[in-house]
This record gives C-alpha cells, sequence and structure tokens, in this order.
C-alpha cells in the first residue's frame, strides 16, 4: 500500500496533504486528503472522514469547509477521499455530472459496465480506514464519518451499515432517501439494476428504518437549499428515526442554500460533535 | 453604477455575495465579491479589502481563506476584487501566467497596450470603495486594506500612496521590492515601460523609505515559501522601514510555504489586526 505524496503544506502548525495511491478496490489510482492536527506529533489521534457530494473532489472539503482551524484545536484528523474512480473509460462515465465521474454515491456497484470498479462503499468502509490507519498517526477505532448532499448520505449509510466501524456520525444537506428522488433513482438503476429490493441495502431512510444506529445522528439541511424539495427530503429521515428509535437531530436552518458558505457555517458544530463523541468512545 | 449580483448565499448569519459592474477605470466588467457581516443589518460596518496574488480571481481569498467565520464575529465586512481586466484581447494578455490576465499588479499602466485598461490602481483605490460604499453598508472612511504576494504589494502600496484612504493595512507574503526581482521586473517593464525611473512610484520598498505609512504595518512570511529568495525579499521592507522610522512588524514562520494555507493559519491575526485599527481609527 504504497503513497504517493502529491503535495504538503504546513496549516495550523498540522500538515496538510494532497496524496494518491493505486487502490485494489476500484482498480485506479485513488486520491484523498488528510489534515493532521498538531497534536498528532505526540501520538495518534481520531479521524473525521468527510464525504463530498456531486461533482466533488478530495480537495473540496479540505479548500472550501474551512474546518481546519478547529480541528487543529481539537485535535482531530481530517480525511478526504474522492467521489468516484475516475479514468476507466466506461461507457457514460464522463457524460453526466450527477452519474458516473464524481458521483460514486459511496456504494458497491453490482451491475455492469460499474460493477469491477464503482465500488466506493467498500473503499470508504474498509480500504481507506485501513489505508490511514497504516499509514499516520490516527487511532484506529475512534473514527467519525460526515457528509454532504451524496456524501452526506454516504456517512449515513456507511454508519448504518457499518455501526462497529464508525463511532460518531453527521450529514449535511443530505440526500436522504435516494430511491424515491431522481438522484437515486438514476444512480440506483445504473449502479445496481432495475430490481428495486436491492436498493435498500443503500439508502440511508430505509437502512435507519430497519435498524438505528446506536448512538446520536446529527443532520443539518438549510430552507434556502435549491434541491431540498427535489432531491433530499429529510422528513424521511426523521419519519425512520420515529419508525426504528434512532435518536437524531435534525436541524432546519432558515435562509441557507446548497453550498459550501452554508456547510462553512455549521462545521464548528459537526466538528464538536465527533470530537465529543470520539473522546468518550 | 448598477451591480449585478452573480450570487449571493447565506453564510455565518451574514452575506456572501458575488457581483459583476462595468468599471469606467479598466473599460471592462469587473468582478468583485463581498461579505457582509450580521452585524450589517443594525448598521454601517468597517471593511477590509483583500487583494489576491497572481492567478487568483475575486473569489479566492473568499473559497481558500477562511476569514468569514471571524469576520462574522468582528463584525468586519470583507470585499475582493479580481486581479487584473479581463478580455480584452490585447496581444500577449493571455499569454503568461505572471502578466497581464491575472496579474494586473494594482498599478495604472503606463505603457501600451496597456495604458487604457490595466488601471487596477485606481480601480482599487477610487472606483471600487466608491462603488462599496454606495451599495452596501459598509462605513465610508473605515477601510482596512491586505493581500497576499502580488495583492500583498498591491495592499502596501495603496496604503503607502493613499494613507488617507486606508487606516489599516497588513501583507502576506508579499513582494517587497518589485523593481528587483523578475516577477516585478518583467511587470513593469511591460505596464511603465523601460525607464526605471518611474517604477519607484509602485515600488512598496521604495515608497516606504520615502515616507512611512502613518501607522503600524503588520507583515507575515512563511520560510518554506517557495517564492520567497526569488521573489518576495521582505528584509527589503525592514530595510525601508528602519530608513524611515515605519512601524514594521514583520514576522517569519518556520515551515510554512506560498499557499492559502499558509494564509489561513494567520488570517485571524489579521482580521484582529484591521478590526482594532478600524475600531480606534
Amino acid at each position: 500500500m504504497s503513497i504517493e505524496t502529491r503535495s504538503e503544506h504546513v496549516c495550523f502548525d498540522g500538515m496538510m496533504g494532497f496524496y494518491a495511491h493505486q487502490s485494489q478496490t476500484t482498480g485506479t489510482d485513488m486520491r484523498f486528503a488528510v489534515f493532521m492536527p498538531p497534536q498528532a506529533k505526540q501520538g495518534p489521534v481520531p479521524a473525521l472522514y468527510f464525504l463530498a457530494g456531486l461533482t466533488c473532489t478530495e480537495e473540496t472539503f479540505m479548500m472550501k469547509a474551512g474546518a481546519q482551524r478547529l480541528a487543529a484545536t481539537l485535535g482531530l484528523a481530517l480525511i478526504a477521499c474522492d467521489t468516484s474512480p475516475r479514468g476507466l473509460n466506461l461507457p457514460g462515465e464522463d457524460d453526466d455530472w450527477d452519474f458516473g465521474s464524481g458521483a460514486g454515491f459511496y456504494l458497491d456497484a453490482t451491475a455492469e459496465p460499474w460493477a469491477a470498479n464503482y465500488r466506493m462503499g467498500t473503499y470508504v468502509n474498509k480500504e481507506l480506514p485501513a489505508l490511514i490507519e497504516a499509514n499516520f498517526a490516527v487511532r484506529a477505532g475512534l473514527r467519525g464519518i460526515a457528509g454532504h448532499s451524496m456524501g452526506g448520505h454516504g456517512a449515513l449509510v456507511s454508519a448504518l451499515r457499518n455501526p462497529g466501524l464508525w463511532q460518531s456520525v453527521s450529514a449535511l444537506a443530505p440526500i436522504s432517501n435516494p430511491v424515491a428522488v431522481p438522484w437515486g433513482e438514476k444512480a440506483f438503476t445504473n449502479y445496481l439494476g432495475t430490481d428495486r429490493t436491492t436498493w435498500a441495502e443503500w439508502d440511508a431512510s430505509l437502512l435507519m428504518r430497519a435498524k438505528p444506529f446506536p448512538g446520536p445522528i446529527l443532520v443539518d439541511q438549510g430552507l434556502a437549499d435549491q434541491f431540498l424539495t427535489r432531491e433530499l427530503h429529510p422528513e424521511a429521515l426523521e419519519q425512520a428515526a420515529a419508525a426504528s428509535g434512532q435518536q437524531l437531530t435534525l436541524r432546519r436552518h432558515e435562509g441557507y442554500d446548497h453550498s459550501y458558505w452554508f456547510i462553512q457555517t455549521v462545521m464548528t458544530d459537526h466538528l464538536n460533535w465527533h470530537a465529543e463523541r470520539l473522546r468518550a468512545a
């Protein structure tokens, strides 16, 4: 598991690094970014994994969320990966901004031609944490996961499917119930096939309804979000939480849209949320 | 002076906006960005203008510096403009990353074919503040100016040439003595012509040596900055300050490079520096 360092920059007395490695899961080079807080010089620290949304890369969260300042105070490592494999030249891979490259949906595809490589579910929940924990001063077993939009959904699904792996979870403006919205129907049809009964394994609201995550979940949603009514449906999470007894804090914010200007605004709460739970874990 | 709103986003209970207007100074459309803190809803606030470096746009500082969080606490408006006129189709305008588009050097060109449009000195020190003060809830007469690299130099030169206009000034990794370094020689030769005696009017160290700014200046510089020894020469500012009695705090930071990861790290100090001086002004 050799890692290529693309660039490293001292930042808040920690280290902001951009890396690549050959992924066994996707069969491609995968890029990722790691912010190590200064506390890591003294010993391993907990880590928060952040999954970005459609069209984003491993750089987006690191550049736009303004998270490093507080992470350097809290002693929290930040990990971000790309949003899909890239460069496979599969038919249709680069045709749409909401499918294929930049739109892996953090699931394991089962339909062709995606099944061999579009395995972001396994990548995020197995290969990436193993890679990080073998190569950076992070504490194995103290992992939080968060994300935005498609990545907010990916964080919820990752935690609900792998509750032993993740000790804390939160989401910002997540796609909440993909089987019922256009982005999700398009992605799931292509990645998972037309048999909708298989889709439930990768839908956050359906997973939550079947079995809650063994801890509270924080979700923030802007009410001026241009995708709210068509794609996001946070009320599906509330209904699922009510049905299964999931502890869920869903906050709605007047005036805020889907952008990283909203993410910046609530990032402090999310970092504190994870740091508090990872300290107690 | 009509303003086109390109996008507006609620951010930290304030407003992050991206705008354009037809500039009389440059004869082109110019884009700019404004962050208004929530305090501006109650009444006009002081403003910090930030000048970005080579290749940057009006978006760079707003997206990468992480300044909004603290500006929203301090009640400080943030203003950023583009780094040159664009789209003029002048010969050579888009050939090099360090000259022409994205590299206006915040001066008023006198040589052809640049003299009619490349007038960023007047744009930043006259048209832009007037535009902002006529259209946003900022307090006329409470203006700070800061910048990075080419923009750090632009901030120093703006303040030294127009001490009544700017009440506070700071710079991050500025080009300090452009007449003596490759970036500056290339820009000044093309924008100002080959008569070097005219260059002194636009060189921060020469201006400071001739007459200090009537207030202290803060400069931060990373010691792992890849441009430090070839292009930046902060020691020229120290020598000029010693000669003229300029109050100058020049801080050197081990390990930090020229990137916005460094800027993020010291941004808190710069915002506090300006807020403190603008409160007292």
